[in-house]
């Protein structure tokens, strides 16, 4: 499950520790679903309720969480998806703080 | 340009009545562009910075104003761009008030 929607009193508490990437998709799978309708990655930028992020709603049916991204961003625990674009599990923004986040990655 | 970013004492002025539609974008041009990097279609979703959305950035250059988008939702100007995605020319956001929004349309 996403990290920020995960269901309460499940996994979540047990997690630190356990954190895993979010299941890929996109492109060659080159991406990462960053919400249940959201996939982005560096090369492409983001798709939001296309047939791309069709896979990422399976990512709601694994019990461990997953966290996508890179360095934080905005609010509501986002993080920078691509470059200039920061989303959280459901929402994207353009966001300057991203530019060189993947400059040097 | 986008309404919300059109240079200032430049066509903005004088626009209410003369508002268009932004360009046309994404497959089969079906499509709309909301922002500089965001394209949006009922029928596909929404792509932000992808290439898809190259085209979007003309708009910039279009001296007179223009708008995307069904019924307003969130704030900042936006707009349903997608069934259950609201848009400003900025974000894209999950948005529940927007699933109706195309059942009808």
């Amino acid at each position: 499950c996403y990290i920020q929607n995960c269901p309460i009193g499940g996994k979540r508490s047990v997690l630190d520790a356990e954190i895993r990437k979010c299941i890929p998709c996109g492109p060659g799978n080159r991406g990462q679903c960053f919400g249940p309708n959201i996939c982005c990655g560096e090369e492409f930028g983001c798709y939001f309720g296309t047939s791309e992020t069709q896979r990422c709603l399976e990512e709601n049916y694994l019990p461990s969480p997953c966290e996508a991204g890179g360095k934080p961003c905005g609010t509501n625990g986002a993080r920078c998806a691509a470059p200039g674009i920061c989303c959280s599990d459901e929402s994207c923004t353009l966001d300057s703080a991203c530019n060189l986040e993947f400059v040097f990655s």
